[in-house]
């Protein structure tokens, strides 16, 4: 006879789902919704720069010209034209040769993090993370239980030292990059930072995840050298339409190795069959249709306008002692509290006062208690910034003089 | 200094990967796409019936009405409209009570099978499969290294006694089912069936999944009995639109107890964040615009013909001793060869005769040769149902006297 057990228990889990950090996020978020909040809490691209009506003309030519085709499965790859285009825009833009064959298109970058999670991590297999690092791929890799390797990042880039010691102690199965205007910090690698980290990678075995969704977000200075130029066989690059199109669309992409590329198609069958063949035509005919790096300069242009209203209004409201980035691009950017001040606690003061942002523990693997907060500049007016800059100064003089 | 490894070497590689079978269908579909080749081996519902004046009807209004809503990220849960149609619709068509709260929307019903393995499998959990069973399945499933338990499937449906040997070996992690209309073999469980097995499975910490992909495609009879209807707190039920609306938009959903969905909404969040939301708008909105179930009925009524067409020509052109199943529903029918027969031999000579089907072996988790091959009858239509079985006859022929 089988043995009842209780359906609750926690055996009926795997080990490997009670690894994950709930998104504290989310919760944030839910607070934020109340309309009288001034919110720099969010990810999100700006709604008002969405191009709709182009996205519809889009969708009826994919229809009238497609039908039947663009609604029946697909294959696993991706649609062939979207990913010539991706092979094409690297090399034209970036100078990179990367293969239509390399690329594989996901249902966003988050995918993209999850199946390589997938193919390459065994149980505590180490994976190297920025120090704050992207919570979404903390998610991804916890799910299959890394041993993470936090290395500080700055706006110089990764902490050479630290990456030097975890790399001494034997190949780490993958280090994990934001290098351009980075969530949460807004901070990008130097040239000779990249230099750095690409020669202690170059000849081992481990693989570089290079995730660039704010790449095309540059307000000032030049493209800095991916790491797939640097250490093409180790480099993995990531990228993704939701931060210049949409994102409803969840539509991103990986570029690998051959072999690599090769299990990846196999886990992305196994985790879907296939991305919504729909969205990459209608992605790949409003670009074809219309002046996307023109929209791209539109997007960047006010989000360049807020960073630097946001930048000013820190100056003009924060007392001097706190510390924030400057990014060049992007749609964060990272403060730094006084070293005993809890970003929680300062979270607490804000919302009564109607500005939220989110604190930072959630961006370390292994701390709960943080004087760094991430600010969102890519959502809220100019205006709006200074309004909300100004109270959150106010909450931090109040918990200062606390 | 990192030692030097060979990054082609196996070690690179995740151990769970290497456990995934490559998917022999998406190879026997290339041999397939010969136009002069008549095809059974899809397992593609028939586009000529894909609604896409309808579609691009809904796109346009839900662009019209919520154009900057719907492209921007959303909730990991769903597009709370259409997991209300999902509730409200279990309930007038079968009258099972599904909470809005324990429905997630999935990619595709292969994404609910990923998530399933992702939060209920460690490493050798068993897992009963169907014998034959749904590839997609064991593949997802093979990704979190499930120890498989088959049991073989008839026309009655499950081997109880085989079941009950392995129930009482101890309670494996889950079930897999397809109760209706199954792929790849056609047969529905009983109703008798269906108590048998609630009974073993009742009380103790096994979780069936019902996996319902095909349950609107019913050509006669009366609605079976659902086993989240007999043993609610035991079962996972998934559901799909690919089968109804369109497959290209990868939609489908788990209705989950909620400490299972709970964990599920963690996973999905890690995997992609959330399912396309333009997509989730678009289909609610064709189907609250449209008589859905009329559109159902017209499906229903050409696979119906298409069915019959395939079992007359059965009868008419293969030789007596081979067997074959009668499906009530779906879009497959399974045949068994004399048990000397090989069906990858068969295959070899077919292809040359321009007709195709899939061998059997790819439907079961430690099989190399069988006897067995599907027959997709959704895609072909009658007349050419008629040479195809003719020209797969005279191939049947030809192997016996060889």
């Amino acid at each position: 006879m089988p043995i009842a057990r209780d359906l609750s228990a926690k055996s009926i889990f795997s080990d490997r789902i009670s690894d994950v950090p709930k998104s504290f996020i989310r919760e944030i978020l839910k607070v934020a919704v109340d309309p009288s909040v001034i919110s720099f809490a969010g990810g999100l691209p700006n709604r008002k720069l969405f191009p709709v009506a182009e996205i519809k003309q889009a969708a009826n030519r994919v229809l009238d010209e497609y039908g039947r085709d663009v609604l029946q499965y697909s294959n696993t790859e991706g649609f062939p034209e979207l990913r010539k285009y991706i092979s094409r825009r690297y090399r034209e833009k970036q100078n990179l040769q990367i293969p239509v064959d390399n690329i594989l298109i996901t249902n966003g970058s988050q995918q993209g993090l999850d199946l390589l999670g997938k193919v390459l991590l065994n149980q505590m297999d180490e994976a190297v993370i920025e120090e704050p690092g992207y919570l979404g791929a903390i998610q991804a890799f916890s799910v299959y239980r890394a041993s993470f390797q936090p290395v500080p990042v700055s706006e110089e880039g990764m902490e050479i030292a630290r990456l030097q010691a975890v790399m001494s102690q034997g190949a780490p199965k993958l280090i994990y990059t934001v290098p351009n205007f980075q969530n949460p910090s807004g901070i990008s690698y130097s040239d000779a930072n990249r230099l750095a980290v690409a020669d202690l990678v170059r000849n081992t075995s481990t693989l570089l995840i290079e995730d660039d969704p704010y790449g095309d977000l540059q307000f000032e200075g030049v493209k800095k050298t991916s790491f797939k130029k640097l250490i093409p066989e180790n480099t993995i690059l990531l990228g993704s339409f939701s931060k210049t199109v949409v994102p409803s669309f969840r539509l991103g992409w990986i570029a690998a190795p051959d072999q690599i590329l090769e299990k990846l198609v196999i886990a992305k069958q196994a985790a879907d069959l296939h991305t919504n063949n729909f969205a990459q035509y209608v992605i790949f005919r409003y670009i074809k249709d219309n002046d996307f790096n023109g929209h791209i300069s539109k997007i960047v242009a006010v989000y360049r306008n807020q960073r630097n209203a946001m930048i000013e209004s820190l100056r003009q409201y924060f007392p001097p002692e706190i510390k924030y980035t400057k990014p060049e691009g992007g749609m964060f950017l990272w403060v730094t509290l006084p070293r005993q001040m809890s970003s929680m606690k300062l979270f607490e003061i804000a919302i009564k006062d109607k500005v939220a942002f989110v604190p930072g523990h959630p961006f370390y693997v292994n701390k709960k208690e943080v004087n760094t907060l991430r600010l969102n500049f890519s959502c809220v007016d100019e205006e709006t910034i200074r309004i909300g800059i100004n109270r959150l100064g106010q909450a931090i003089k109040q918990l200062l003089t606390a």
